[in-house]
């Protein structure tokens, strides 16, 4: 969970292809207007294929207690060197009208609508290069 | 980096179809004789496209201190509900002949021959259906 800053070299954790999952993790996310919104908890893949299906963005609360979680597809996500950060499109009002939950939500991977729907809000701000 | 049991539903963290990345991180690793091996320290992902490039294994040394890391291809990797971890179909010889970094190595991901290396060697095992 904690971003891991010392473990490896940073050619061993990021290279300009490649990035290790426990540094995407902790790391910063900022909105359309650069200020900072949370920071990504963990990244959900996929058991076959291997794949990044969501990049779990994780705000508000404190010490874990009645924060929100946003899940976010990872094409979503651009790194900003200069605010050593992910940089999403979207305002704080449009990610607050996005699927997410909190600590008492429901919330099912399993379900196909679930998908679904993410993808289908996000869909504007995905690069269509991805 | 630390196995996170508690902070998430089951629903949340794991499905038949998704794992979140900290949860891989920290899962035990066995061989083909079912003994333990190590543990995956983390999971490379792709920054385009967003795959699973490689999932470490680490095993040996005390505290970090002398541990050498073995970059596994996602396919190589079996989840066994019995022992709660992750069986390759390498032997403990095997796997000592395969690709690897340790502490004081130069490692270099940016090399196109690292991540051929590591794809030849674990073509053998790696599951065609993937």
């Amino acid at each position: 969970m904690e971003r891991n800053d010392g473990g490896f070299d940073i050619a061993r954790d990021e290279t300009d292809s490649l990035i290790s999952s426990d540094k995407v993790e902790g790391t910063a996310v900022y909105g359309a207007d650069r200020q900072k919104i949370g920071s990504i908890e963990t990244v959900m893949l996929t058991k076959r294929g291997g794949k990044v299906a969501y990049a779990v963005l994780s705000f508000g609360g404190f010490l874990g207690l009645g924060t929100e979680q946003y899940p976010l597809p990872w094409s979503v996500l651009k790194y900003d060197t200069g605010l050593s950060g992910y940089v999403i499109g979207l305002t704080n009002e449009q990610l607050e009208a996005a699927p997410k939950y909190g600590s008492n939500d429901r919330w099912d991977w399993n379900d196909p609508a679930t998908a679904r729907r993410i993808d289908t809000y996000y869909n504007p701000w995905t690069s269509a290069l991805l």
